[in-house]
């Protein structure tokens, strides 16, 4: 099917924000997993809400596709246009419009990204926690309910947003909620779209809560014998209630990695990274009770640090994982995908997920948001290998199904996109019919990111 | 309309768990608020999932209205049975099903109430913090969006809840989320459900976030000579980050209310009551840092306690603070509401509603969960009395439009029900659309609490 009477009218009303060239198209047809590309028709480069609204109504007109597009860094495929249709690229819309201060909350339009709200932040004391691994908009953030390694502390997307601007799937404008802390006022729309993934409309603004800088920081390491000895360590620290800032873990391959990678010489071990914050005191006290229950667990070549260079410094060989990764086959293929799991299964999730690793043909990294029970694997196979491809695909699902098995979920932070949709069915049984209903129900004749998040009937 | 055929085989099905009785038909009409009976045609008393299950298939197929009950202690009219129907009766689930002191998480039946899931928690060092002010059941709780006066620190029922079990509008039972900690999988079902009043369907199981016990707790109170310096006091405590369990303002009318009722002589200003929790040195730390910020904002009379029975009595006077003010006119009717603002507006909200009562014939104490923006009111009003009960519900407009225009909602913790619908059309405006789409999608007969929370067309 081609849009082509719907693209000439977008062309007309908005003339050179909207492309059809192929290098445009390209840009906005594949995101940062491995799904293979999937064009749309034209892209528009929306620059106010208004835009969005017309455009998405035009687009229900002619029942053509549309595919909210932020910095295109997903994971599993959110923005590949499957059914075609138009990319509405957000990231134009980038102004930062009331920051309150007293209420530590701000309303942001949606293409502003994470690092740019922060660095806004920075000489007001105040910041924003939610930070997945790349450069990401907070409307994006927002619509695959990210999270990140501070998730542990200050929660993910779901806990960080108070109020939404959406533009439904009829191209009207709405707002989900307040910038009330809370409310019992009707159905939580606002939480509906968190997470949405585009497909009951595009988030135009937010309204964000906003966190105070600690008065201190400080980072650490922390070595095992094994992984069940660190996830023992993690168990112990949030049943004990420090509020680690972050509590990160990598297995011994993604140290070693790292090693290769950045010709550093870390004890090839797993690894937990930490990060403290609070009062003076309140740090101190954090770190001593830690490192307690970390030596009773078997931990060692413990190490703290309390000024920036030195904590970033520490934090470095995290940070590298999936360049170190990469690099240890060059030519392969990347896949990331996650699980999250209730803390009490992580150590075994974590092992069996690394002993099928020892059966196949594929290597792979570990590294987990330890604290939320959530971890990633960052695997590589030929992607000339049927066999390596294969088998990968087959670890994704042990994973998956291992986790829900567990309690758990399919996803922990990076969405079902494309790429999980048949998970989502394992995972959620008949509440798959209540998700439909409500889909048929905002988007009635749907063209609001397509083939995402749902399977296929 | 009535339901004789339904009932009879509902009566066929569950015998005596079935009544007909005017008396239970009574103990099913009424809530704790002001609002009218208004008798279910019967009541089930249910004791397992799968016959609340049953009970709504059978409703269904002859449209007959069903409504949750848990303990009836809502305020907003949720469970009068405006169009008849059956009343469920969910508090004799009242089972703890599993708890997992590892992941600090609970499941447990929707008629648990949270006093006893507090008291079966006791010895394992673990608490439910979510405590509106009456004995209410976990499942009503949920269904309401409740919270209390740790809603500052450990947030409400929107940030407690896992997972539910719910029976749809179809008879389905289904679950809404996992055990895991954060998920990316899907649309938000639990925030759905969360809030939805019973309009989409009935909560029967729940998995609940735990919290540890903190090592200490101490109390405290603190006097001011106006509510804008107690006002300025709880937003410099936000704004600090000072982990506070509890900040609850008592304005000046409450304090002499409670002298009153109890014969006791506290100092009548308007009272900062608090709660500090965790480390000994935390809490000693927390106690110096609000000092600090309360003397500085004009705070005197500051008193602190640490051992239980000093902290239960230094709260008395805000516990008493309901059958207080009902006590100053015996007769009168009792009419609580509730709003909650951004916190900067909290002051000048508290005020102009202070006034507002000064100008009027209703005698009205008001209370706040301060730390979160949120305030009540309790007014007084002879029922006899058309210029008073016209006078209370003027009050009751007039804060409610000043809450939403300051960004604010309608209701902070007490939800919609029969009350305030009118006021969420207000606040929601467009939105309101959404909210009818979802309800009609989940509930396409209209049989779930119907004329509840959204207002009639």
């Amino acid at each position: 099917m081609t849009y082509a009477n719907a693209i000439s009218i977008l062309k007309n009303r908005f003339g050179e924000q909207l492309s059809t060239r192929m290098a445009d198209r390209e840009g906005h047809g594949k995101d940062e997993g491995g799904h293979a590309p999937m064009l749309p028709d034209a892209v528009l480069r929306a620059s106010t809400k208004n835009e969005v609204a017309d455009a998405v109504r035009l687009c229900a007109r002619y029942r053509m596709p549309v595919i909210p597009f932020g910095a295109g860094t997903s994971l599993e495929g959110h923005i590949c246009a499957v059914h075609g249709g138009l990319s509405i690229d957000l990231s134009g819309m980038n102004r930062i419009l009331a920051l309150n201060e007293t209420d530590q909350d701000v309303r942001v339009e949606a293409g502003v990204t994470r690092q740019t709200l922060n660095t806004h932040l920075r000489d007001k004391g105040l910041f924003f926690p939610v930070d997945p691994g790349s450069e990401c908009t907070l409307g994006g953030m927002a619509a695959t309910r990210a999270s990140g390694t501070n998730a542990v502390r200050y929660g993910t997307m779901r806990e960080q947003v108070l109020s939404l601007e959406v533009v439904t799937a009829d191209g009207e404008l709405i707002e989900t909620g307040s910038r009330a802390r809370k409310s019992a006022a009707g159905l939580d729309l606002t939480h509906l779209y968190i997470g949405s993934e585009g497909t009951l409309g595009i988030i135009t603004e937010l309204s964000l809560k906003l966190h105070g800088i600690p008065e201190k920081l400080a980072a650490g390491v922390c070595r095992f014998p094994n992984l069940g000895a660190a996830t023992d360590t993690v168990m112990a620290t949030i049943q004990m209630g420090i509020p680690v800032s972050r509590i990160e873990l990598l297995d011994e391959l993604s140290i070693r990695a790292v090693n290769q990678h950045a010709g550093t010489s870390h004890l090839e071990a797993p690894t937990l990274f930490l990060e403290f914050g609070g009062t003076a005191a309140g740090v101190d006290e954090q770190i001593a009770t830690f490192t307690d229950l970390a030596l009773a667990c078997g931990g060692s070549h413990i190490a703290f640090a309390d000024n920036q260079e030195d904590i970033n410094r520490m934090w470095h060989a995290r940070h590298q994982l999936y360049y170190a990764t990469r690099a240890m086959a060059p030519g392969k293929q990347v896949v990331t995908t996650d699980v999250c799991v209730p803390i009490s299964r992580l150590g075994d999730c974590m092992a069996e997920t690394r002993a099928d690793f020892e059966k196949s043909p594929v290597m792979a990294t570990m590294l987990g948001h330890v604290g939320d029970g959530n971890f990633h694997t960052i695997m590589l196979a030929d992607p000339e290998s049927a066999t390596e491809i294969s088998a990968m695909e087959w670890l994704n699902e042990r994973m998956v199904r291992r986790a829900i098995d567990m309690g758990g979920t399919c996803t922990g932070e990076h969405g079902i996109g494309l790429g999980k949709r048949t998970f989502l069915a394992w995972e959620k049984g008949p509440a798959l019919t209540l998700m439909r209903q409500v889909k048929t129900a905002l988007d009635p004749h749907g063209i609001m990111n397509p083939g995402k998040m749902l399977p296929d009937r």
